[in-house]
């Protein structure tokens, strides 16, 4: 099974990396961008298959190891192996 | 509209981040945690309604600025505003 966990900083906290990234976009001619916000993707490979289960534990080790609750959402997607399709 | 562009490192990249955070997993008692990739997730907000256009120049942006070609591949996601459920 595998797992994606979406991590944004909330709306409230200044991201300077993205607000970097897009003054470089627009000085490159990209000006139809007004916004960028950088986050994390971070792909699990778990081994085990009952979903119900793992999505409270991913939940959990999302908010204890993965994410800063204070200043970041997250979201969980779970896959199963047999419905991954991209490589 | 609002572009997604998911960035992840090739697989035969090694991701030294991901695998100190298998390690903290797995000493936390997550042993069904068999693997941790991590990439970044960019969200951009687009001034455009012609998503047929918008596709060519994210993707453009993508290779250009946002990664890095030789170690990373991404994909893009595009949605409408009026389409967009989450905050």
């Amino acid at each position: 099974m595998k797992a994606r966990v979406s991590v944004r900083l909330k709306p409230a906290i200044l991201d300077p990396q993205g607000k970097a990234v897009l003054n470089s976009l627009q000085q490159l001619g990209y000006d139809e961008v007004t916004s960028v916000r950088i986050g994390k993707l971070i792909e699990l490979e778990l081994d085990s298959h009952d979903s119900g289960d793992m999505e409270q534990r991913l939940e959990e080790l999302s908010r204890r190891l993965l994410t800063n609750p204070l200043m970041e959402t997250f979201d969980i997607e779970l896959e199963d192996d047999d419905r991954t399709g991209d490589h």
